[in-house]
C-alpha cells in the first residue's frame, strides 16, 4: 500500500440538470477523487473550507477513511460554484463561481503526508501545485489536472508544473488547447514533450486514452442509461485510477491499464447521482461487479502479451 | 465461407479536406464496402454506374476479386458527390449531390447472388432495400446502413425495412435522430424495439458501439496521428465487418466481437488517404498486424468469459 494525498478543493455546489436542481452540496476536486480513492486505499487530504461548511460533510469524509490532517477550516465562506447541464447533459454552463476562501489558499502539507508515493494535484492555481510538489519528499508518481482557465491565464507557471509532474489527466478539449493541436494522438505527443512521461486524456462518454511510453490504452465509458449528473466524473475517475495504484503498489504497464478501468467505474458510478451520493455506500462487490462489465464490454479474445 | 451480396452506390466523388482537393474520385458506400470486405471474402455487388465511368475502376474492383455480374453500367453520368471537410476533419458539408443514373437504379440481383447467405444493404432508398430483400432467398444475415435523408423523408418505408432485417448499422447522429434519444444506449434499445436483434453505433474518432442481446461491447477506433479524407470509414467498417463475418462463417457473439474489430481496422485504413487508395494494396500481414495493434490498444488482463 502507497501513501496517496490529494490537494484540490473542497466545495459546495449548485447544479440544475434535467434530473433536478440541488443547492449547496457537496462538490470539488478533492472530494470526488478522495472519496472515489478510498474504496482502494486511505487517501490524505489537503484542502480549504469555510466555517459555512457543514459539520455533516467533514462527518461523511471522515467516515470514508479519508485522512483529514490536511483540511483547514478557516474563517469565510466556503468555495461555491454554480452550474447548468443542457438537457441532453452534453454541455454544462458554468452560471457563478464564488472562490471565498479558496482564494487564500495555501496549501500546507502535514508532516505525516510528506513521505507520500503517490501525489494528485487537483486543479488548483499552478504556482499552488508548484508549492505543494516542494513539500514532498520522494514521490514515485505525482499526477496532476488542469483547466482551460490556467491554460489561458497562466501558461508558464503551468509549463513549469509540466516539466516537473510524471503524469497529467486532462479533458480532450483541454487537451487541444494545450497543444494547440486538434487531433488527440498528436495533442498528446506535443504535451508528452512538455515533460510529463504520461498523459491520459479524458473523453466523457467516448471513455479515456492513456499515452505512455510508445503506447496507447483506450479504456471506455461505461454505457450508462441514466446519467443524472456528470460533475466530478473526471475527479472520480482520477480518484479511482490513483487509488488503485495505491492499494496495489505496482506502477508496471498492466498495473496502469488496470487503474484506467478502476478510473472509468468510480467515473461511471458518480455521475448515476446528484453530488458524490452514488459513492457514498459502495461496496466492493459492486466495484468488481462493475469492472467485470467493463471486461465484458471490452474482450473480443485479444491476444495476451 | 458464406456468401456475401452488397447492394449501394458506385460513385465518382469530389472532395476537399486539409490534405488536398480531389476531383471524380471513385467513391460510394458500395465500394468501399466491398474492396474493404475484399480482404476476407469474394464480395457480390450490385450498383449502377453511367457510360462515363472509368474503366480503370471496374477494373480495379474486379483486381479485387469482386464479383461485379450485378453492376450494371447505363446510358448518363454517373452518381457524383461533392463535399467539403473542416480544417480538424470533425464537419463535413456536402457541396453537391447528382444522383443520375442513381435516380433510376432498380436492384436486381442475379440468380447467382440469390442464395447469398450475409447481405448488405447499403445506404440507398428504404423502398429499393425492400425490393432487394425481396430478391434473396434464405440469407442468415441481414445488415443495413441508412441515413437522415431517409429517415427524415421515408420514415414509414423505413421501418418496414427495419421489421425485417437483423442488423442495423448506423453513425451516432442518426440513431439519435431515428430514436429521437440523445442517450445512445437507450436510442439503441429503441431502435431494437424496432425490429432489429443488433444495432452497431458508430461513433467516428470514438469508436463503435454494439448493443446484442442484452449486452453491449465497445470497439475504439485506431488512434491516427495522419487522417486524410475520412468519406467512407463508415462503409469500409461494414464491409470488414461483414467480409470477416463470411469468411468466418459463424455468426457467433464472438465472431461478431471481433467483427467489430476487423471493422474497425479497415476503417483506421480507410481514413489514411482519399478514395479508397489505402485499401488497393493492402497485406494480409498489414491487416493483421493492425488487428494486435487493436489487442494492445484495448487489452488490461480481461476476465475471460
Amino acid at each position: 500500500m502507497n501513501k496517496l494525498v490529494v490537494v484540490g478543493s473542497v466545495a459546495l455546489d449548485s447544479v440544475e440538470a434535467p434530473g433536478g436542481q440541488h443547492h449547496d452540496i457537496l462538490g470539488g476536486s478533492a472530494s470526488f477523487f478522495a472519496t472515489a480513492a478510498s474504496y482502494f486505499t486511505q487517501p490524505h487530504l489537503v484542502a480549504v473550507v469555510g466555517s459555512d461548511f457543514p459539520r455533516q460533510h467533514i462527518d461523511f469524509l471522515r467516515e470514508r477513511g479519508i485522512d483529514l490532517t490536511g483540511l483547514e477550516q478557516v474563517q469565510g465562506q466556503t468555495f461555491r460554484w454554480k452550474g447548468r447541464y443542457s438537457n441532453d447533459l452534453a454541455h454544462r454552463t458554468t452560471l457563478d463561481t464564488q472562490l471565498n476562501v479558496f482564494a487564500g489558499f495555501q496549501p500546507k502539507l502535514p508532516e505525516s503526508y510528506r513521505d507520500a508515493e503517490l501525489l494528485f494535484l487537483g486543479n488548483i492555481e499552478p504556482s499552488l501545485q508548484l508549492e505543494v510538489l516542494a513539500q514532498v519528499r520522494r514521490p514515485r508518481l505525482v499526477a496532476m489536472d488542469t483547466m482551460n482557465f490556467w491554460i489561458e491565464g497562466r501558461p508558464e507557471q503551468l509549463h513549469t508544473v509540466l516539466a516537473k509532474i510524471d503524469l497529467l489527466v486532462i479533458n480532450d478539449e483541454e487537451a487541444r488547447q494545450l497543444a494547440r493541436e486538434h487531433n488527440l494522438p498528436r495533442a498528446a505527443r506535443a504535451i508528452l514533450a512538455l515533460g510529463p512521461k504520461t498523459v491520459i486524456v479524458k473523453r466523457g462518454d467516448s471513455g479515456a486514452l492513456l499515452f505512455h511510453d510508445g503506447s496507447v490504452f483506450v479504456a471506455p465509458a461505461y454505457p450508462l442509461e441514466e446519467v443524472v449528473d456528470p460533475t466530478g466524473a473526471g475527479d472520480s475517475f482520477a480518484g479511482g485510477f490513483m487509488g488503485y495504484l495505491a492499494r496495489e503498489g505496482s506502477l508496471g504497464p498492466q498495473s496502469i491499464r488496470r487503474a484506467m478501468i478502476y478510473g472509468s467505474v468510480m467515473a461511471s458510478f458518480s455521475v448515476e447521482a446528484f453530488s458524490l451520493d452514488r459513492l457514498r455506500n459502495l461496496t466492493p462487490h459492486a466495484i468488481e461487479e462493475r469492472y467485470r462489465a467493463f471486461c465484458d464490454l471490452t474482450h473480443f479474445g485479444q491476444v495476451s502479451f
